[in-house]
Parts: C-alpha cells; structure tokens; sequence
C-alpha cells in the first residue's frame, strides 16, 4: 500500500511554481496576480481565502483581498467583478462561496470573465474541459489527476467507481477519468444518491473516487485487493478530546480500506492539500495565457 | 417488447410546433427563424441540410439557407458567422459539419452566439448542460432523452451503460442520464475504446445506450432479459441488392437482441428522426427566448 500524499506533492508543485515565478521576474516579466473576492465574514471562508492569500505571497504570486460586507448587494458585486474583468494587472480571480443569501451565485459566477476564472467554475470553462479544450480545470478535479499523474498510477481500461455527481468534484472528475490521455482512458461509472447496488459497484471498481461528505462511509467489505482509493470527503466530527472540539475525516474508513489498498489518500493531508497547488497553478496558466 | 418509435414521436413533435408556430402567427409575433450554413458540396452534408430546411417550411418556421463555395476562407465563413450573430431576424442557425479542411472547425463554433447555438455544440451551452441550468442541449441526446420522457420509461437508479464517448452523442447522454430529473438519475457508466469488460458491463445493464458505429456489434448475448436499448448507430452496409446500393443498419444486432429487450429503437427509425425534431424545437426554444 503507497500513501498518495497530497501535502508533499502539493509541496512540489509550489515549489516548481516559485521557480517559474523567479524566472518571470529575472526576464523581467510580470508576475501573476491573484485576486480574491470574500463577501461577508464566514469562517471557514475566511480562512481559505486567508490561506490562498498566504500561498500567493509564498511563492510570489501577487494577491489582492477583496473583502467587501456582508450587506453588499449583488449589483455591487457585479460592478466589482466587471471590474476585475477589465483590469490589466489581474490574470486571475476567484468569487470565496458561498455569498450571501441575497445574492444570485449563479448570476455573479456568469459574470466572471472565463479568461481570469481560475476557479474554472464558469460554463464555458467546464464546457471546453468537457470537450477536451484549453480551459481552467477546477482545483479539486485537477488536484486528483496531478495525484494520480505524479505517482504514476495506471487509469487505462480500468474500472473507475465515483461516487457523488457534484458540479465542483462527482461530475467534472467523471469527465476527466474517461476522456483520452493519462491520466484517463478509465472507463468510468457515476454513482450518486439514487444509485440502488453502489456495493456492487465498488466490489468492481478498480479505482474509487469518493466525494460524498459522509464521514467513514466506505468499507473495506465494499471494495476489493488492490483498489486504489480517491477520498475527496473532508467532515469535520465533533470530538472533545480534541484541542479544537473536532477531527477531521474522510469518507473512507481508512484504517481498514488501506489494508486492501494498493494506493491510498489519507484526508487530512491527501486531495485537500492539492486543491490551493492548483488554484496556483491555474492562475500562473492564465498569466503564460495573457502573454502568448 | 416495445418499439420506441422515433419517426411517429418526432411527427407528434413536428405538429405541437405547428400549432405553437401556427399560434405565435395569429397572435401577430415573429414566427421562429433557423438559418443553416453550408459550406462546400458533400453530398451527406446537402442531404441532411435540405431537410432542414424542408422541415422548417412545412411547420412555419422562416429558414435560410447560406451556401457557401468549397473553397470560402475562414475569414470570409466568421464573416458570415458574426453577420448571422448580428441579425436580429434570425433566432438561431447552424454550420454544417464537417467544414473544409482550410478551416478550422473549433475557431468557428466558438464564433457563434451561444444564444443562436440551436445545435448546442458551443462549450458554453455544452457546460450549462452539464451544470444543470438553461441551454439547448444538442440535438441527438436531446432527442434520446424526449423518447425515454414519452414513452415513460423508468431511468431512475437504473443502471445506464453509454457505449462511446463522443463529444456529440456518448458524453452529453452520459451527464444527461445521470443528472436528476425524469428521465434521468439514473447510474451511468460510460464505456469507450479502452474499455476492457466491455460484456460484463452491458450484461449488467438495464438501459444500453450504444453510440459506436460499428454495424450489429451488440449482440443478444451481451444483454440481460427486460434491456432497455437506444441505438444510435447509423452505418451505410453496401448491398448490391438495394435500388441505393447500401442498406442502413444500427450498433445493435436487432431481431435477436429485440427479444430480451422491454423497449428498443429500431434503425432507421429511432433515434435519428428525432434529431431534425429536437433542432426545431431548440430554434423554438431560443424564438421564445428572445422573446422573454
């Protein structure tokens, strides 16, 4: 059993960002710019956007917070956003969900220039990704194939099971699994909530990629030698015991599917990790985009 | 056994847009507009056009036919495109593919308006499809899903195979027969090329669904009693004994495999006659979209 790890890959990939970073900057070329927008004052939003803030001026990325309040009407928001669209110096920004209630997230994500959407949220990037094109891949989706890529793991002809058919990660990683290339080529299956023989399904996946949000839902009876397993799951579990009054865990129940595992993602430290190493690299594709 | 008979549905279509046209008349409005744009002289190409734009004629729609020399630049066909984009009184067209080689296909359907895309072959309208909200949704997957709807056939939990991934046919069917809805929330497995159980899979499936091209491949061995099959192939077979010389034949071997199954669309006959059916409807949809 090998750990797919998530952090140190995610390490790796800033790393060779910052190098690309210092050789823009020593041909005297701009660098990318990342711009983030947060609306309202959610915690946990704040604190990723916190984080991708920090990861930017790590590896010399410059970074924009945009932290307008709670009560920002949509109309306002829209006006940011145009604004953001047109300005030169950005490359690329992201929209922190959820935005409040009284604002439309359908309508503020359309307004984003798909150029500068580096979340790759917007239809006409999820589109082009669907058809194979040039695009921004989401982070989440584009962080598991770079896991998968980097420990060389065989997807060909293989039986992919994902489980959930979420826009942000069932869906698009169902799409990415199948289409040629390599990673891909797998020949995928999308379970989701109305599925009614899941068991049966996993018992024949080669490869499972589970981004459910239900914590130890995946059982080692439920899979079979040698699967390799994706757990996009993150739930946070209430626990006393701990500092912070909780743990954070998986869909998996990782003690004892890894025993059956030939590749594995713990969570914390597996698909989370990747998912700011991509939102990075989007944003340095877009600046190279801009150049060329 | 029952037939899922596409050329009677897609009559019953044909007249429900008569009277909406018929309608939209009396009560003084524009009546829907397709344009379609030719390019060259490929004899498949002149055939399926011109019965467009017959179809148009005979339930009221306006239709234009743009027909340009083999050899139009690039230049001049965009030209064309974003004239057909500007025109007010057309409410959607279509560019017949394939193109000339000289030209790239990409860079013109990316020209068009995803508003007029009465195909739905753009990225943005491709992504909407898959992100649930409001588009046209391309004519075939569209049509195979209007089938399922009228014959009510039960998608929900049932287990999907799609063979082949195309962008035109396999991969929109895929994401539309998992997403929720009726017909739909069904799970699906998109098998391909690089499939290695292609058997075992089909034999598990309740609804095949084979896109491939390759005349009978489907045999009644692969299928499981009660089947539910949607034939998407069209191939030429040669036969001297035919007045045209070739006969039209379907992926699925359909006097054995028609014994096990509870629906099945024959060829010619069942999927491909609903095609020209969901193109007006789209070219409706997107007349009443302007409207609104």
């Amino acid at each position: 059993m090998e750990i797919l790890d998530g952090k140190k890959i995610s390490n790796q990939i800033k790393e060779e960002i910052t190098v690309e970073v210092a050789q823009m900057k020593e041909r005297g070329e701009k660098v990318p710019h990342l711009a983030a927008v947060l609306v309202g004052n959610d915690g946990a939003s704040l604190t990723y956007v916190g984080s991708k803030v920090r990861s930017c001026k790590k590896i010399g990325f410059e970074s924009t917070l945009i932290h307008l309040p709670e009560e920002t009407t949509e109309e306002d928001l829209l006006k940011q956003v145009h604004q953001l669209n047109n300005d030169p110096a950005i490359d690329g920004y992201i929209v922190q969900l959820p935005l409040p209630k009284h604002i439309d997230e359908e309508k503020v994500l359309m307004a984003v220039d798909p150029d500068k959407d580096v979340d790759g949220f917007h239809p006409t990037n999820f589109g082009k990704m669907a058809l194979d094109m040039e695009t921004f891949i989401s982070a989440t989706p584009f962080g598991i194939m770079e896991l998968l890529k980097r420990y060389n793991v065989d997807t060909e002809g293989k039986h992919t099971v994902v489980i959930g058919r979420s826009h942000i990660v069932g869906r698009p990683i169902s799409i990415l699994m199948s289409q040629k290339g390599k990673p891909g080529n797998s020949t995928v299956t999308l379970a989701h909530s109305r599925t009614q023989n899941l068991k049966e399904l996993t018992l024949q996946a080669d490869i499972v990629i589970s981004a459910l949000g239900v914590p130890r839902f995946l059982k080692a009876d439920m899979v079979k030698e040698g699967v390799v397993i994706i757990d996009v799951g993150i739930t946070r579990v209430a626990d006393d015991t701990k500092e912070k009054g909780y743990y954070i865990t998986g869909d998996v129940d990782f003690d004892n599917v890894s025993k059956k595992a030939s590749f594995i993602t713990p969570v914390p430290g597996g698909v989370g990790p990747m998912t700011i190493a991509m939102l990075l690299k989007n944003t340095l594709l877009a600046r190279e985009r801009h150049n060329n």
